[in-house]
């Protein structure tokens, strides 16, 4: 019986049948990206149902040197969750650690985040697998609401949303993933538990290891619970859709609606025409909400405190109507109904699947200080387009963040596959390389994983880039979590 | 010439005159806490001009195995800015690095610490020798206002304020600095400077070394200069005094302005009556804000937006007289102007000197679970004068943050200085003990510094204590930056 025999009698006797497979039709499915991007390896798909097991099961991995490749949803956008092809690595699915395991809803503040943000709200103890919509719906049976939500909410779980320091559309007054954690619990490679569940407003007992722990990908820990916040139900929205005449005019209409309604803007998205007319050509049914087109658009959200909504729709209306007499909009339609904010919505949501079904193109998920983000488009999308004749570049999402998603879709007629290959790499070099001139991130809310550690080891600052190494070899010397992800190997 | 003096040589010419000195007079008084419970020895006192100059003269500490200990205000709780008296080290003072290098007051919204707050303002890239009053009065010269105050503000720095994570009064609202604190520069252990002033609202590039560094004490990296954010100013606040029947109440009373209010909530501190009897007794100017005394008090304070001022103070009636209808008050205080405002805060903020003119004590910085600290204050005073007859517990301070100052005053005619070396450590431990059974922290604002390293050493989490040590050797594997400080010496 060789090493990794042994290991996997052992893991088995661990975890037993539920927990640990080397079966390849259930190993399968899990070795591959959900965009089918990134293949890889396992020796087993282990599945254990209590942060005791994980940290038994990490001690075991540790005696016989196997890696593992910690997974959530299997969801992430960067390959961070696919194993690589060595096959000495097991996946560490915690899809059954999916418990909450309390929802406190009661009192009118929140201990939180180590003094990262006040206000009033609840709390609920998550286990690592508890997917994003579950909590979404046990937050809103309590008549509260979870303040983070995106595209895969119905695959992507609490403990994968931490490790990547999560985004998504409501980033602008919530703040990211990182935001939500007021507590945290993980295995350390030694199979040591740390725990820090237990919410405390201020807390100055040493270094903040749980934020250094929140977005490290599994490099650092593996995310087995969280306590994260929860604040109360809104009582409705006002989704607008405005046509603008520029992105510049975007970011004035961010600027109004920020000194305007601070308190009460829960989104800001932008949207070119060409993304428009990508999602209305893919989607007979989509309409576009205004009868005349814009260059531009912007996708606006306001929130209402419970009872009342009507004091918000004309405080909306107002805050548009000024705006359009200021000369920021050209026209705009505020949705009448829950059901036409969801079309609004998903007018913006289509968006990355109806490029998909025009043809290849290299996708960037970027972001630079976020005022300077519509001149950063502005410019960034002609250079491109004039460096990759034929190409064309979009910009579209979180204007309110800084961060957009920056799409070059290949020329008419090129051939999926062939194109990327030959042209993709020095595309993304070309578009990272301006956003690093400008200050900004190669990645603003998806994170490296595999798919971009090349490019940070190349672009990140070399000071940043040691420290994160020194890190990583301290807490875990073997190099066992995670390997290949997220942490640029080192000069030769 | 030994290895001292050459390093002493060395340094002399890298910094000058002004930048180093020797000279016992000018070093003696930064060798000593600003309470006098520490005193240290050091070769010589630093004070250099530019963050090049920190990264030169920490290369030239690392060749000689001479050891740092980075000073601010020299206003610290806990002797973090106080050396050793081994006298192999030297004082680095940031006092010299002065300059708000750049005010930003435009735009509607702030690049933002990584996704941690949202809302409207602006920034301000300051040199880690800033002063906080100097950013205060800068920002309120600008109609803009930074978040975060307290007591030592006229010497306090942002460097200093950064290393320990200060709190202050406003934390309920805003958040510890680690929510101000944008972008970071610090020269780390090798001489390298980190460089991430840059704020991004989004940046998912690895582990989030920014958050790491804040709140280190010097041991993993100095702060020479840090991008922080800006509120727009207020219109005015209220600030009432209410009177309780018990700290139980004073915690539904927070609840209940959280719920009405927690948009504009920024302070909730709790008073017992003893003392506001020490204040009084202490300060023959003060005045009782109620005519009739109660056994606790609550100072509320509500802000308003500019040219709000009117519909706060009526709001503030609604909150306290809804609440004294609920049985939460018997009697409340509104302050009718900005002085008798002053005057209520004036009161709180008197209690440490006032208490110091009586007597003896042993102070505990404290925080629990928010929603468990009237509990923790109600039944742990009662413990601590059973269990150490004579004395009196007062409990103090921030219940809307979950952290009191928890102050065990000596017996009538104990001899300052005898009683603390008699009795001092054993209340302490006692203390921390409680604390630590309810979850809570031993150090809440204040540090661990060199007064509360064994005490974390003792209570900590095993598993963060050895994360926390192999950080600190991976990132200072000499030890040379703030050695005795913050991280506890491990298992022999």
């Amino acid at each position: 019986m060789n090493d990794q025999d042994a290991f996997c009698a052992a893991a088995a006797a661990l975890l037993g049948p539920r927990g640990f497979t080397q079966d390849e039709d259930l190993v399968g499915p899990w070795l591959t990206d959900w965009r089918g991007r990134y293949h890889g390896a396992a020796l087993a798909l282990a599945s254990p149902e209590s942060t005791q097991q994980v940290s038994d099961l990490v001690r075991l991995c540790s005696q016989f040197n196997i890696a593992i490749v910690p997974q959530g949803g299997n969801s992430g956008m960067s390959g961070g969750a696919t194993p690589d092809t060595s096959g000495n690595a097991i996946v560490l699915s915690l899809r059954r650690m999916n418990a909450i395991r309390k929802i406190d809803t009661a009192g009118g503040e929140t201990g939180d985040n180590n003094g990262m943000s006040g206000g009033a709200g609840g709390k609920a103890l998550c286990e690592a697998g508890v997917i994003l919509q579950s909590l979404h719906e046990a937050a809103e049976a309590r008549a509260m609401r979870f303040p983070l939500t995106l595209g895969g909410k119905g695959s992507a779980t609490i403990g994968g949303l931490i490790s990547t320091n999560a985004g998504g559309t409501q980033v602008l007054r919530h703040g990211t993933m990182r935001a939500q954690v007021l507590g945290l619990e993980a295995v350390m490679p030694d199979g040591s538990i740390f725990n820090s569940l237990t919410p405390l407003k201020k807390d100055n007992r040493g270094f903040d290891l749980k934020q250094m722990l929140i977005g490290s990908e599994g490099t650092l820990g593996i995310v087995t619970a969280a306590t994260v916040r929860l604040l109360p139900a809104i009582g409705g929205r006002v989704v607008a859709w405005a046509g603008l005449a520029s992105v510049i005019d975007a970011r004035k209409l961010l600027v109004h609606c920020e000194a305007q309604a601070a308190d009460i803007l829960e989104g800001f998205e932008i949207v070119p025409d060409e993304c428009l007319t990508s999602v209305l050509d893919h989607q007979p049914d989509a309409r576009s909400p205004l009868d005349a087109r814009y260059p531009w658009y912007a996708l606006v959200e306001l929130v209402a405190q419970p009872d009342q909504y009507d004091a918000l729709y004309q405080r909306a209306e107002d805050i548009l109507g000024s705006a359009m007499e200021a000369g920021l909009l050209e026209d705009a339609a505020i949705a009448a109904s829950e059901s036409q904010a969801e079309a609004f919505w998903h007018l913006r949501d289509s968006i990355s699947a109806a490029e998909r079904a025009i043809g290849p193109a290299m996708q960037h998920d970027i972001s630079v200080p976020v005022e300077l983000m519509a001149q950063f488009v502005d410019q960034t999308v002609a250079e491109v387009e004039a460096r990759f004749p034929g190409t064309r570049a979009h910009a579209f999402g979180h204007l309110g963040d800084g961060n957009v998603h920056f799409h070059v879709l290949a020329p008419a007629g090129a051939v999926a596959g062939e194109w990327e290959l030959a042209h993709g790499r020095q595309i993304s070099m070309f578009v990272h390389d301006r956003v690093t001139s400008w200050g900004g991130s190669i990645s603003a809310e998806h994170g490296i994983g595999q798919m971009k550690r090349d490019e940070l080891g190349r672009l990140g600052d070399p000071v940043s880039l040691a420290m994160m190494r020194s890190v990583k070899h301290a807490l875990d010397p073997k190099g066992l979590f995670n390997p290949g992800k997220l942490v640029p190997t080192g000069p030769a």
